[in-house]
């Protein structure tokens, strides 16, 4: 099998196009266009097997976050998707793998209208890089950067359930099955927030998804920014299975500082607020005002009992006694 | 040194601008814009470390040679490089090495006038994916499938030079210290034909790089175009090192073979036969004339003695007797 006809086989008959893609896999390059005033928004993300999942995880997922990942980024900028390139790593040839792998992929490029335009296939360790590439109307992107004093912080979906499965692949932590199998569908197959994104433009002020953890994301805005937040921890978006098991775990700092959710967390004003919830509702994504922009730069955190309290470092390590 | 620190240390200040660049590196994802009228090219080729090059290849070339191989994508297209991506995997953080490949990267980029908007950095094997776009008047690009029965193939440079330099990598070839420098800098650090490229947008029918050799890349054109072809031998552009070592290494078979020479095959009328060599004059990048377009599919050669001869299968073993 080479590597042409790995692409013939595999990638080159997704079942989807889009007027922007005017020529898709094949030849030297893809030709795309974009509408008049739209902009286009470029992330690209490599996930690599023993770094950033283990090499048993179902291929499925695999190709299923290879391109979330992406999905997500393009989502905290405002954009809709349209196009993606891949640059597969494969260590040998074998037609299950990559049967599961693209039927992964390409069930959530379709949940997107998102189209494979190109690609490279090269023998190698396990590795998938992806580039995506949305639109929105030119000047309107969420970016770090616009945070004002005042404004709402927002959370959307639940925090911390990436961070307890991971916590539970040690084995060491006493979760059912059932829990179990829910945590890991947030951890190995995230949801990319792609329609709440592109709501937000014109009503939210910065945003940024959250892959590094709450803590470290959020200070990503407020540096960008120029400001500094309370959050309230009482109100962080813990599930059900999180709280049962937040004892155990280390409590809520897990949730701050894990990442790997793949929400948004984003600021807007305070007379956006209903508006905003109520976009939430409709796309059944709920989203959580968990604090304030603040003039004075730094990440402060007001406890259960309503005391400020300092936290110096990120990392979850940090916040154990919370 | 984090992710972070590496890329605010070594990526981050390129020192390049572009207008269609609206963000760079430090958001989301990048925000770009293609003007009315224009079309975007895309492009992505990965670089494996002990598969694409040597381990212990001169990390400029190695950063030279990830974005060339883009460049030339672009360049058979016709198109005008703009912006690029990179996800970079690195065994380690060697500050030596991440300098001197950055300065290979940059140097090139500058060049070409590319800005670097965005990228992901992780641990891993080394290896380089770069994901490039460039653009171009709507309509106006160069396609595998337009060659016309009747159009004479072109062939810019010299083909071969990399191949010999390949050879000699065993140590088995007797070649002078001076040649080999000459063919290694063919092999590793390829000219990407850009400027080229772009002239010949309304000129030629079809074009493709020569990255898999001329043979195997000549038969995509021709395939695409529903076409076939007689390349006269006698007619290629084979350098004088070339040809001095020509016996040695298999003749012309290897020229027509190997690939990794990054020059541009391409296919236009007769009538444009000399405007096109004279553009390769005044970009001092001559351009041959090496054969035509027929009208019965299949590729077929002409050897040094008129004679017709037939190749059923490609790769330089099989020409080793011309």
């Amino acid at each position: 099998m080479s590597e042409f006809d790995i692409i013939q086989n595999y990638f080159a008959n997704q079942g989807l196009n889009r007027d922007e893609v005017i020529l898709g896999i094949g030849d030297d390059a893809a030709i795309t266009k974009v509408a008049t005033g739209l902009e286009q928004v470029i992330t690209t993300d490599t996930l690599t097997s023993g770094v950033h999942f283990p090499i048993d995880t179902a291929p499925e997922a695999i190709g299923h976050k290879s391109l979330a990942v992406n999905l997500s980024d393009l989502a905290a900028m405002g954009a809709e998707p349209v196009w993606f390139t891949m640059n597969l790593s494969l260590p040998e040839y074998d037609k299950d793998w990559l049967n599961r792998f693209v039927s992964g992929l390409f069930a959530l490029a379709a949940k997107h209208n998102i189209c494979l335009i190109g690609g490279d296939t090269v023998k190698g360790p396990l590795s998938i890089s992806i580039q995506a590439a949305g639109q929105l109307p030119a000047g309107s992107a969420l970016r770090r950067s616009g945070a004002k004093t005042g404004d709402k912080i927002f959370v959307s979906g639940f925090i911390g359930d990436a961070a307890l499965a991971f916590a539970c692949r040690d084995g060491q932590l006493d979760i059912s099955q059932q829990d179990l199998l829910k945590v890991n569908q947030v951890l190995n197959m995230p949801e990319a927030r792609n329609l709440l994104g592109q709501k937000l433009r014109g009503l939210a002020n910065s945003a940024i998804d959250i892959s590094d953890g709450l803590s470290a994301d959020l200070t990503h805005i407020l540096v960008a920014s120029g400001r500094g937040a309370t959050i309230d921890l009482q109100k962080l978006p813990l599930s059900e299975i999180f709280l049962k098991h937040a004892e155990q775990i280390g409590g809520h700092g897990l949730a701050l500082g894990f990442g790997d959710d793949y929400e948004l967390c984003f600021t807007a004003p305070e007379k956006n607020v209903n508006k905003i919830i109520k976009i939430g509702q409709d796309l059944d994504c709920p989203v959580t005002v968990i604090g304030e922009v603040e003039k004075e730069p730094g990440l402060r955190f007001k406890d259960v009992y309503g005391l400020n309290i300092s936290i110096t470092e990120k990392g979850y390590d940090h916040f154990a006694n919370v």
